[in-house]
């Protein structure tokens, strides 16, 4: 496969009727000349329209009636029949379509026809459009076109009758890709709405305003600078709402569609992009397969796009860049995917987009390594981490110093391993020029096997073996350093704590645990692919559970700065830390505590939302610090100075179930347990969605039910309490959540307060820990 | 079984302890002997707090540590070790329960302890409140009680853990029923919060604020007029948010729980009611299974509550109303029970609450009169329906009546099934006074035979009988008057415009059908109890389908009145409608028409929600015209002014697959679609939700990404495009949906308009009709 994305180009039906004219070999046609030009100009695919005006003439004839006066007439008589003839079964004539071949088809992505008003305010081109598009759909079937590019969707309000067509097509075509055809920003969404004439064809009963689309032969809208007032053009700001309004209109499509995995985006960067990167950043976590790019609005920020999508490049036959020629076009876009920082840091050794090729997006089990003892290669695999052994001997180097002289200070490394962290304790040891002595604890059986080994060969009598868990076994002496490596991805996932627990009675009153603590974070995140991949793997488990996963096509969707009132923390929050040793915990004459209790924990975090964005799960992060200030982090905006190119730890993902829909600067409440019983530790989620609410009017609902639709008890017309029942009335049309609200006396401070109102929420994952780590 | 809803009666501690100095037979107990005592008054279960206060003591002194400057000595640390060592193994001390045998147990509703506090905002005292709940609960499992009462949630910002804790519950313990003890409306829960001392057992390194309860001793605060300010007692108006709030906790209890069936409610009517019928309403769509009447606030409005539930009275020892002793509370529940209208209605033949017993709130699959062959029985139900053949037969008449004298009048009565409608023809031709002859069609072989004997016994020569489908059979000549009744409870959903499609060939010109047009109606819906019977019919079955059901558990979500914005629609509001005959439907030679699009429709609909709730579907209604001013309907509002007391149809019911949040004041926009193809006809439907925003603030987003945590293409600081680019930045709050928008230059115009946004969405339901009515 080619390290780039695929390139494809335009054809439009002029280039067709141009090359026509010209001279072919026998069976050759048009299009089959053009897409051998293309393939030979470095071209992957040729991008087509499926279907020519003849095609686009019949419809309307057939399905738009001129105009509410000439309806009754012959013509009109006749033009029904006819629809109702096609309706009944729905075909093409040889002229009203470009490809009739299946060589033709080869290497064509297909373009439905553009001017389909899947979602007209009109009841009947909409439904007449759904049937042309089925029919379309199932011609490119015919042909084996592999993937159908759909008109856009322009009408906010009608958007879920185009999903619903397009979900029909999803499940009548077994194979074809769908991709939306979309501009990132389209102002046209919002215009006024369609002009009133031609009317549709006769008043079959339905109700609803009757406003029908354009003539079908106008394109699709796009933003111009022409639509904006002479002199504004870069002063315009995009009110939040327009900006959301094409991917909520992707939402809506994709949500009706079931997250078909069929179903993709072909982002159109013609129409004018707005600036904001937060705004853009959504688009990452969607499965956009093809960009429309085109060559009049070439763009200088094709880097790295991380779906590899085929880039659909337009008009590059129409010489506006004269000087590099036609192919200069497909060369720059090379360039700059090959200069981009992203595919720049995967083929640089050592970084972790190098080392995580193919894990991209890939869920994972994390380790259960208290439970399961790793393999020789797992090890391995993490022994190649170069920087989290560097910091680990900092941090032992560090505490070697800062320890008072002794003749013999002893270290103890919890969880040995294969033995690294001892080799690296050892040139610590030297490093300082103190006189230690380590003790090398392992409750791996096979992992037992390679220590005696290097014992035996490289670390001779400054290390003792001990075989045992950390938690049964006795150390001869107590230790001035304790060094263990049991952190997961989200801090204290692999049970660092409950083994540290055990291992704490090894230390000296003053002595010092490397790590000394660690911290677990949290982020809101969008991705359709992740949110695909957890529910397939939920069909195989039955059980929701966080999963390791380099990140790829995600979207933090939490943002900086406290939101709208003030009320909500940063963009990735703190959850909660462990610290080691501590020393409030009760113990036993053995040293042990009592219960697990002490490693519960429970976090509630507040997260604003600045743009509109569905919520698919969480990301979990963690930080360690080592000694003093050494540590380790998978923070996304700390962890290049922390510990910079660090391999070992890929960030958990919490799945929800179901997505949750999550508005422009509102705010999300989430609820993390880390749970334990005897045996088990789990986590466990949920969150509320809220939004900030302001001083709004107040009407009094004239609306009370007197009697409720079933008689029932409480919708009687008085409910007067007897003995001490002050009347109460609602009135206020905003609720404020208790948070916001100290003490109140009645409906007057209620007006003028700000607050948030609850709007949605999840349901509890993964109760009673159905998956857990198990081994205590 | 009783035809009342049960009484229990509330038992305190000093009850307990006063019984126990008196005199006892060999192996009675206090307990025993108070049950006793109560039954033989003629209470069902006595309602009795499961633990003393010795209990409470005990917990309170392990697991709460009186101040901070104490909690270093000696008597914590011991504290902290018994703590521990309860953790490990939770049990009762004997003098710390109220009962310990089976027969002790058995007529006893249990409270589990009102102290405990499970959403306090202490890590420690929840953690603690929650296994000593556990303990509680395997104690009552262990005595076989069926029922426990939980302690109210008094904590907003904490009732996710609260009900983690119950669900933990729910699964661990198999039958009991847990039922939430929860006043309807409580001030309380917006109070400042809990005092700062005496603070929780030392500090085990959670992190947030560590604020405890009240001392344990505090019993649950509930509303007491002395909380309102002085003077203002009956003129206080309480916010929306404030009435939401018990409701809201409620709300997140069962989601937690997955709308668990043991999970129920003790609804306590203590503390003082809001008049606001709208508010209690909701209500009736919850699982509630016991009711707390004090006698302190003897209501007047205890009627007819549909769940049957059981009454706990508490207080009717105290002789706060001497004069009727204490048998009084219970006869005077009964007596208002008794009165209640919707007793009376069920109790009073001929009416819908009467007919319908045992089919409340039943879900039932439609009938498919066309693809299935009715039974005699079914027929003979419907037949029983004294309202529908009495306005059939007004509607002859009177289209008799209004038809030009002559001597040859002729009907067809389409879908004769055992003769119902021809009796009532023929008995409309004589109140006439007209000459008319009656043609009788069925398709149903077996209906046949019964047609065959009534035309021979009772009908004659004015009858002609013609076997065959209305759609392909042939009639000698045209018909004045068509009737017809092939309507469901969605109006169209029995395909009746398919079947009358066929059958308009027979009607002259100027002919009248019968019915004339019939409409559907929708409305959102709340119901917890249809939420899991759907639920568990959609495991057996795997579709998503609409439900004949007799609504009782529910509660209508939407109001009059347009709404915050005026964008909305009535309470229940109309999709459609189909008119027969219509003559704009193009047709072949036999009168057919060529396809079935005609009869496609699509809805959309917007719902103002003025309180907050959880929408669980749509019901769904029908009115019909059959002739002028007679007609059918089951539209809740209109249904007793149209056809009072008809039997017919139940509504039918679209049940959501994820129940959908909406706040107070919110709007609902439904898409709903009646689709067809070649065999079959069904409806789909998806719904978005929106809350209305006002004038709010804009406050610059300083949190934009720089840079994505995956380092991907849109997430640069500089996204320029090259050519004709306009830049745009997104600095509005609130987005507006294009409902509400003209076309705009700016932000300045975002500011002071009022819109709506988006807040969350459901799937689209029965994609493809897996679910549909067959037989075209």
């Amino acid at each position: 496969m080619s390290p780039f994305a695929a390139l494809a180009t335009t054809i439009t039906l002029e280039d067709i009727k141009n090359k026509a004219v010209g001279d072919f070999k026998p069976h050759e046609t048009a299009v089959l000349a053009l897409s051998a030009d293309c393939q030979s100009q470095g071209y992957q695919a040729i991008c087509l329209p499926l279907t020519t005006t003849k095609w686009q003439e019949r419809w309307k004839n057939m399905c738009i009636v001129p105009s509410v006066e000439d309806a009754a007439n012959e013509a009109a008589i006749a033009a029904d029949k006819e629809a109702e003839a096609w309706r009944k079964s729905p075909s093409f004539l040889l002229d009203e379509v470009t490809i009739t071949r299946l060589d033709e088809a080869e290497f064509v992505l297909a373009m439905a026809s553009e001017w389909l008003r899947l979602d007209s305010d009109d009841d009947w081109v909409r439904h007449d459009s759904g049937i042309a598009l089925r029919q379309e759909v199932a011609y490119a079937s015919y042909l084996n076109v592999h993937t159908i590019i759909l008109p856009p969707p322009r009408n906010r309000s009608q958007v879920a009758s185009y999903a619903r067509v397009i979900n029909e097509c999803l499940k009548s075509i077994p194979y074809m890709q769908f991709s939306v055809r979309l501009p990132i920003y389209d102002p046209a969404v919002f215009q006024s709405k369609e002009p009133s004439s031609p009317t549709s064809h006769g008043d079959h009963g339905w109700s609803g305003a009757s406003s029908p689309p354009h003539a079908p032969t106008t394109p699709p809208k796009l933003a111009t600078p022409g639509s904006f007032p002479p002199g504004s053009l870069r002063s315009t700001k995009a009110p939040e709402g327009e900006l959301n309004a094409t991917w909520e209109m992707w939402d809506i499509i994709r949500n009706v569609c079931d997250y078909n995995i069929r179903l993709t985006l072909a982002l159109d960067l013609t129409p004018p992009l707005p600036a904001n990167a937060g705004v853009l950043g959504r688009w990452a976590a969607e499965p956009v397969t093809h960009i429309f790019l085109p060559a009049s609005a070439f763009i200088a920020n094709v880097k790295g796009y991380p779906h590899r999508p085929t880039f659909i490049l337009s008009g590059v036959r129409c010489g506006l860049h004269a000087q590099g020629g036609e192919s200069a076009y497909a060369q720059y876009v090379k360039y700059l995917e090959k200069s981009s920082p992203s595919v720049q840091a995967m083929k640089t050794e050592g970084t972790v987009e190098n080392f995580g090729q193919g894990y991209q997006d890939y869920l994972q089990n994390p380790l259960q390594p208290l439970m399961d003892n790793l393999q020789s290669i797992t090890y391995q695999t993490f022994e190649q981490d170069p920087v989290k052994y560097h910091n680990y001997e900092e941090a032992i180097y560090r505490a070697l110093v800062d320890l008072p002289d002794s003749d013999r200070i002893v270290i103890c490394v919890a969880g040995a391993g294969r033995g690294p962290l001892v080799a690296r304790s050892l040139k610590a040891v030297r490093r300082s020029n103190r006189q230690a002595f380590i003790y090398a604890l392992e409750k791996n059986p096979t992992a037992w096997i390679t220590l005696q080994e290097r014992k035996a060969k490289d670390w001779g009598s400054p290390v003792e073996l001990v075989f045992g868990d950390m938690r049964h076994v006795e150390l001869p002496e107590k230790v001035d350093i304790l060094v263990s490596e049991l952190l997961g991805s989200f801090g204290d996932n692999e049970l660092s704590p409950e083994c540290l627990d055990g291992a704490m009675r090894f230390l000296k009153p003053d002595g010092i645990s490397i790590p000394s603590s660690y911290t677990a974070y949290l982020a809101p995140l969008s991705s359709s692919k992740l949110y695909n991949a957890a529910r397939e793997s939920r069909e195989l488990k039955g059980v929701e559970t966080p999963y390791v996963v380099m990140f790829q096509n995600v979207n933090l969707l939490s943002g900086d700065g406290g939101g709208v009132g003030g009320r909500c923390g940063p963009k990735i929050q703190e959850c909660w830390d462990f610290v080691h040793p501590r020393g409030d915990v009760a113990v036993d004459d053995r040293g042990l505590p009592f219960t697990n209790s002490h490693n519960v924990r429970a976090a509630r975090l507040c997260f604003h939302i600045p743009h509109a964005g569905v919520m698919h799960g969480f990301a979990g992060y963690f930080e360690a610090v080592l000694y003093g200030h050494v540590g380790l982090s998978i923070h996304p905006q700390r962890k290049d100075y922390i510990s910079k190119d660090m391999l070992s730890w890929f960030p958990l993902f919490f799945p929800l179930r179901e997505p949750l829909y999550l508005p422009s600067n509102s705010e999300v409440q989430v609820s993390l347990w880390r749970l334990t019983n005897d045996r088990q530790v789990w986590y466990e989620w949920f969150a509320e969605s809220f939004l900030p609410v302001f001083n709004s009017p107040s009407p009094v609902d004239q609306s009370e039910d007197v009697l409720g639709p079933d008689g029932s008890f409480f919708a009687s017309t008085s409910t007067h309490v007897a003995v001490p029942s002050p009347l109460i009335d609602a009135i206020d049309a905003f609720p404020l959540t208790p948070r916001s609200v100290g003490p109140r006396t009645g409906a007057e401070s209620a007006r003028s307060a700000s607050g948030v109102v609850k709007i949605g929420q999840t349901a509890l994952h993964n109760p009673g820990g159905r998956s857990s780590w198990i081994g205590l």
